[in-house]
């Protein structure tokens, strides 16, 4: 069993650095705080008498050695950064779940075959730079590493500085560790495990996603001595385009979601009409072919609407994955794990993205989810019970010391 | 006749201080650059041999003694703020074409019976601080001082913090002064004037304007995770209200124009849905009975889009002003002074807002317009032509002069 107050006491504790406005947190990735919160995992590994490694893209490697060191390790873990008004425990219950399978370990005196590591996965939000699971995504070989490096948050600030100035960009070539397995712990996200009552979500797919980015191009020109018949409204048109996201989500229920959290109007004054929007359309299914066909359906939406406006556009993907199928002999560790320990169950697809959707590619993966207060995530109102988060660190435990064996 | 070669290099002059990133102007009020316009009117009032008066809303005032000083003034000018990406004619035209009359009337060693005094009313644009037409709406009258000081910019500072800031706070009452007449030369910022090809616009109406700030708060939740028919979605409310108030102007057709031009998304993340979203609804029309009919349907409207998506509305009206008729008197002095000219001039409603909206309160009131190129204003391509600069400013001469007497 693991320690279920002292998992508690260290996500009370990280979620101190970088608080939030509303209880919850805002570390968002290659920030100051960010870097903080690094330091105090670097220090409880340490302190669990782990090795730490880092790579190129920030992620970190801590190692608790195993009785065959030459045995491939068995990873866990999930990240730390989170978003501009995140909760406490999205990411951060997977990384310190990961750190008390190895402090339960050492309790028991426990060795394990396999090495154990855990990781914090460098940028999973994607809010400050898009897109999000960056550095898991270079580790699988999705992304350039050097196109990472090249992303800008809004401010122009690229990646790769500020990972260096926060002092975290390693020497360690990013994708060379080979894994036996990964497991990444997350809260749900959603509302299915507290509506059905269940203990554990099995995570046996993931949903693909598609992010665009769209810039629409009108003409600035007065609010009031502009004819409308003159206008050429490009936050008319970012609204018909945000109605049109949901109405294509619509037409796939239960299958998909649509919407648009992010946009930016200029020069955004009361008495000028927009002369250019941007914004991010987030589409996703757990179907690949009812992802590809919003796509279309909405790049061809968009052409329509615009044409009607009279202003023009531009697409840009700053994001996409396909749906995914985690592997067979990974989710069995977790649903045994869970049967084992005697909790309710039940297969469960992912409606986010994880660094686990990547590191799949490369490593047999799989996810445990425990369930949220109201399903309610990227809010600072993000909450859990310490019951619910020892069920799932509990089961995190039993598959990943499963799969590294005694 | 005015020297317009004069006029013209004053503008360009004045164009040099806070320069826009396209050509225009940044010179939004209150700003250090506003503060600089400033200082360079005064010394060119000073050499003018005029008399500056400083009110407490920081409304320039500079007097040049009539033969009568007892006589009441005739008042002429217009504003030297800016929008964030303004043009170098909308409002400093009126300025320094009032400046221009008096160079003019000193050239020609004229002394009017009554003293005349070219104004530059602080805080026009209403882009920093909402309304439009603060210090002229403070001087007639429609807003108290103490409310208009404790407006507040984007960033929480307040009016009177950077009134006194920049230095121009003045010890004069507000609204104390009476006026013979005031007179207010403009670019149209509308398509008319040009495209009928006629020079001068002779200001008989100004259109009613409403600014209602709406703010929406659904609930911040994961775009992944969160189930459809779960999402309280701020971002697609404020999409529904911007199509609304467009669908709304629509209707009224020639006689109204809607749109939303400034918009704010909390927390503005891809993966987040928008659980708080603020606004601005700019409606206008030159019939009082239609803007309030579309103002009603428009809250209507709010409310019920707001049933629809399970998301709050707060509306507060933070501008107005009714449809108004200029001083008849005013009015005949413009179009006699055009026809005297040999111009050609049509009658013509203000699309836009302007001081002498608020001045027509008080005061015998009335404008003259120049056309622009494409009608285009708010936006920092708005452009002009010497010659029509010149006209405009020669048929404000001519009013002037009538109406303080030779
Ligand atoms: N788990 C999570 O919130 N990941 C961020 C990427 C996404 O938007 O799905
Ligand atoms: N003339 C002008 O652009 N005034 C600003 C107030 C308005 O929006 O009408």
């Amino acid at each position: 069993r693991i320690n279920s107050e002292r998992l508690w006491d260290s996500l009370m504790e990280m979620a101190k650095i970088g608080p939030g406005i509303a209880g919850g947190n805002n570390r968002q990735t290659l920030t100051d705080f960010d870097g903080e919160g690094r330091h105090l995992f670097k220090k409880w590994c340490d302190e669990a008498g782990l090795e730490m490694g880092v790579d190129q893209m920030g992620t970190m490697f801590a190692r608790r050695e195993g009785t065959d060191p030459g045995a491939l390790p068995v990873y866990v873990g999930s990240h730390l950064d989170t978003q501009p008004t995140g909760g406490k425990f999205d990411g951060v219950l997977g990384v310190l779940g990961g750190l008390e399978v190895i402090r339960t370990l050492n309790d028991l005196g426990i060795k394990t075959k396999h090495p154990i590591v855990v990781t914090n996965w460098t940028n999973e939000e994607g809010t400050r730079f898009a897109p999000a699971m960056l550095a898991s995504g270079v580790f699988a070989g999705v992304h350039e590493q050097d196109w990472a490096y090249a992303r800008q948050d809004a401010e122009g600030k690229r990646f790769g500085d500020e990972l260096a100035r926060i002092g975290w960009k390693g020497e360690e070539k990013v994708g060379a560790r080979k894994m036996k397995a990964f497991f990444e712990l997350h809260i749900e996200q959603g509302p299915i495990l507290e509506d059905e009552d269940i203990d554990i979500g099995v995570v046996t797919h993931g949903q693909g996603l598609k992010w665009l980015q769209v810039t629409l191009t009108g003409k600035e020109s007065h609010t009031g001595s502009t004819p409308m018949p003159k206008r050429r409204n490009a936050g008319l048109g970012m609204a018909r385009v945000t109605e049109l996201v949901h109405e294509v989500a619509m037409d796939y229920q239960p299958h998909a979601v649509g919407a648009i959290g992010h946009m930016e109007v200029y020069p955004n004054s009361r008495n000028i009409i927009a002369g250019r929007t941007v914004f991010t359309v987030d589409i996703r299914s757990p179907d690949k072919e009812v992802l590809d066909e919003m796509d279309a359906r909405i790049r061809d939406g968009i052409a329509t609407i615009c044409e009607a406006l009279d202003i023009s556009f531009e697409i840009e993907q700053v994001g996409h994955f396909d749906p995914i199928t985690f592997d067979e002999g990974c989710v069995k560790a977790i649903r045994d794990a869970a049967d084992r320990l005697g909790y309710t169950h039940r297969n469960i697809v992912s409606g986010a993205g994880h660094d686990a959707c990547w590191i799949n590619r490369v490593a047999p993966t799989a996810m445990v989810m425990c369930p949220c207060v109201d399903g309610l995530s990227h809010n600072e109102a993000e909450e859990i019970y310490p019951e619910w988060a020892a069920a799932g660190c509990g089961v995190l435990f039993h598959a990943v010391v499963d799969t590294a064996e005694i």
